[in-house]
C-alpha cells in the first residue's frame, strides 16, 4: 500500500468542511461591500475551489464553461454544466443551475444573465478577474455576448480583491502546504537513489514521479527541469533523451500537489563533481535566500525581500534576475501565485502568506542558477515548509 | 530503469522536426489566404505545441502571457517573456522578440502591438480564437488595452480555420497517439493487480499512476472516477477515502501524455462480484459503442455518429446522455479537442481525425455509466487506438 502512512487528512476530496469556504466568502462580502461590489463572478479553477472546495481534474477539458457568483451576501450560487452537478454537490453548496453543454447556443451565458439578476437585481456592479495573473475562462464571443447582455450591470475590477483574500492563508491551507512540501523534500532526498538507476531525463523523470506516489504525493502536475555540462540554459524545459555525465549539473523543480495544493521548488545536484562556476553560482542563489530568508518580517514589502536577496546577486550578476522577471511569488491552490517578489510589488508581508524564494542568476556560458524555498509568514519572521537545501552544491 | 523498452521515438522533447510545424504552418496560411486574413494571433498552449512543437510544463504558471504570430507567408513570430526564450529555441523557429514579465506596465501588449505592424501591415484583418471551447489567455484588462491600440485592425473569429486543421493528425501524430494509447491499454490491464494492494480510492490512484510510471508512460495529468454501490455518481471526481467493497463498481477514466499528447478513455470493473443493473448498463454502453463504430466512415458526420450511437442508449434510457452532454470528441493535443459527437455536429469525418467515441446512460438510483473507446478515422473506416474493452463488465 502506497503511501499507507500518511494521515487522513490527506483525503483528496475531504476538502476544509463548508464552515471555512463560509468564512472566506463572508470575507470577501466584507470586502465586497466596501469596495462598491454587489456580486462576484469567477469562472477559473483556483477560485472555484478556494471560495467552495470544488475539486475536480476536469478542467483540462476546455469544451465548457463554469460561472460562479459570490452574492453581496450568503452562499454562492454555481451556474455550471450537468457534468458537473454531482461534484460541485460534494462541496455542501446547494445553490446550482446546471445547463446543457456542449449545446450550438451559448446556454451557459444566458443561464449567467438570468442567474445574475437575481442574484443583484436590475443594475449590479459585477466584480471579475481583469488583471495580471488572471484569465477570464470562457471564449471571447461568449464574453462579448455576455457584455451585451448585461448592458444593465457595470464591470469592476475585483482582482486585488480576491487576490488578497487568497493571499492569507488558513491554518488548515498551511498545514496542508506544509505537508506537500514535507513530501516533496522526502522525494528531492531520494533523488540520488533514482539517478543512478535513470539512463536519460526521460527516465529520471519518470522515476522521479514514480518514488513520488510511492511516498504518498497523489499528483505531480508540474516537473521542469533538467541536465547540462556545467549548467542548465532552459528551466522551464521538459525532459529529453539526453543521457548524464560526470560534470553535469541536475535541476529538478516540481510542483507536487495534495488536497488542491502545490508545493513549488526546486533543487539541483552535480553529476560525479561540483564544477566551478556552478558550485560558485550555487552558493551564491543560496546566500541570497538566505538574505531573503533573513528579511522576511510582517510589515515589510515584497520590494524588501527582493531587494534584500537582489543585493547578495549583484555581487556576482548586474544585470539579471536569471531572466525569470521575479525571485519569487505566492502559491497555494496555484502553483504560482500573487504577490511577486519584484522591486515594484509593494504587497505588505502579513503572517499567513506563504511565498516561494527563488533567487536567480546567470552564470558562465548564459547558464542559470535557479534556487528555491517555500515559506510561510509569521508573527515572528517566516518558518520554512520546504528542508532547507545544504548550502554548497551537492554531489551525487 | 523504468520503461527502458520504449522507442526513442518517445523523446519528450524530441518532436516532429521543424519541417512538419512549417507544413501545418503552410496549410494554415493558405486557410488564412482564403478566409481573408492577414495574421494569426494565438495565446494558448495547444496552438503553440501544434504550430511551433514548443512544449513546457510552464503553462501551469498563470503570471504571464505568451503570444504567437502567424503571418501570411513565412515562419511563426513568437512575443513571449525571457524565460521562455531557451525552451522555445529548441523549436528551431528564430522569430523571437521578448519582454520582462512580471511587470508593472504590459509590456507584453505593447510588443505585440509593435510586432503585428512590422508583421502584417498598418491595418490587418487579424484572426483569433473566439468560438466554443477556446480562450484567451491573457488578462481582460490586457485584452481591452489590446483592442485599443490595434484600433487599426480588424478581428475576425479564427476558431473553425484553426481546429479544421488540427482535427486532420499527420502520421506522425497518430503514431504517438497510438503509442499512449496502447501504454494506456496495458495500464488498465494492470488495474486488477493494483486493486488488490490498494486500501481505499486515493491510494488506488496513486497505485495507478506508480503503475504508469514504471510501465513507461510519462505524465498522467488525468485520472478521474471512483468506487461506488453499484455504481458511480460522480464521473469527474478525484479520489476520496472510500474503502472498496464486494458489490461495487469501480470507474477509472484517464489522459494519459507523451511527447504532448494525450489519450482519453474509461475503464469499468465489479470488485468481487457484476451487480445488476450496472451488469446490463455496461452491455448496452458497449453495444452503443459497437454501434458508432460500424458508422464511422469518412463522409459521415459527427451527428451520424452521435445517432447511431444514441439508438442503442434509448432503448435502454430516452432522455439522457448521461449529463455528459456528448458522446464522444476529438482529442490530441488535448484531452478534448473538437468537434463534439452531438446531434447538432455536423463536421464531416476525414481520414486522420482521432476520436473518442464515449457514450453514457444513466441507470439505477441515478448512476452513470460511461464507456470510451479512441479511434483514428482511416480511409476504410476506422482503427481502434485503445484496445478493445470486454463485452461483459469485467469482475476484479
Amino acid at each position: 500500500m502506497l503511501g499507507a502512512h500518511l494521515n487522513a487528512d490527506f483525503d483528496m476530496s475531504a476538502g476544509f468542511g463548508i464552515e471555512e469556504h463560509r468564512d472566506r466568502i463572508a470575507r470577501a462580502q466584507t470586502a465586497m461591500r466596501a469596495a462598491g461590489i454587489d456580486v462576484l463572478w469567477l469562472t477559473t479553477e483556483p477560485e472555484f475551489f478556494w471560495f467552495t472546495g470544488f475539486l475536480t481534474a476536469f478542467w483540462q477539458s476546455p469544451t465548457r464553461a463554469w460561472h460562479l457568483l459570490i452574492p453581496g451576501s450568503g452562499d454562492p450560487v454555481a451556474v455550471i454544466p450537468h457534468i458537473g452537478a454531482a461534484c460541485y454537490s460534494r462541496t455542501g453548496f446547494t445553490e446550482l443551475r446546471c445547463f446543457d453543454s456542449p449545446h450550438p447556443d451559448a446556454l451557459g451565458v444566458e443561464l449567467l444573465v438570468d442567474t445574475l439578476r437575481d442574484v443583484a437585481g436590475a443594475s449590479p456592479v459585477v466584480g471579475r478577474l481583469e488583471g495580471a495573473g488572471t484569465t477570464a475562462r470562457l471564449p471571447l464571443a461568449d464574453i462579448a455576448r455576455l457584455e451585451a447582455r448585461l448592458s444593465f450591470a457595470q464591470w469592476r475590477d475585483a482582482t486585488g480583491l480576491v487576490h488578497a483574500l487568497r493571499h492569507i492563508k488558513s491554518a488548515g491551507e498551511i498545514r496542508r502546504l506544509e505537508g506537500v512540501c514535507t513530501l516533496a523534500s522526502d522525494l528531492f532526498d531520494h533523488v540520488p537513489d533514482v539517478v543512478g538507476t535513470s539512463h536519460d531525463e526521460r527516465q529520471l523523470f519518470r522515476a522521479v514521479r514514480h518514488k513520488a506516489h510511492e511516498l504518498g504525493i497523489d499528483e505531480v502536475p508540474f516537473l521542469v527541469g533538467g541536465t547540462g555540462a556545467g549548467g542548465i540554459k532552459d528551466i522551464i524545459a521538459p525532459p529529453t533523451s539526453r543521457v548524464m555525465e560526470a560534470g553535469d549539473i541536475l535541476l529538478l523543480d516540481t510542483g507536487c500537489r495534495m488536497q488542491g495544493y502545490f508545493c513549488d521548488f526546486d533543487r539541483n545536484w552535480a553529476i560525479g563533481h561540483a564544477p566551478d562556476p556552478a558550485a560558485s553560482a550555487y552558493a551564491i542563489a543560496w546566500e541570497a535566500t538566505e538574505a531573503g530568508l533573513a528579511a522576511v518580517q510582517p510589515g515589510r514589502t515584497c520590494a524588501d525581500i527582493y531587494h534584500a536577496m537582489h543585493r547578495v546577486l549583484a555581487l556576482y550578476d548586474k544585470d539579471t534576475s536569471g531572466n525569470v522577471g521575479r525571485l519569487g511569488h505566492g502559491l497555494g491552490v496555484e502553483l504560482t501565485e500573487t504577490p511577486s517578489l519584484t522591486p515594484f510589488d509593494q504587497t505588505v508581508l502579513q503572517a499567513g502568506m506563504v511565498l516561494a524564494l527563488e533567487p536567480a542568476l546567470i552564470y558562465g556560458d548564459g547558464f542559470v542558477m535557479v534556487h528555491e524555498e517555500n515559506i510561510v509568514v509569521t508573527d515572528e519572521g517566516y518558518a520554512l515548509l520546504s528542508r532547507r537545501a545544504p548550502a554548497q552544491l551537492p554531489v551525487i
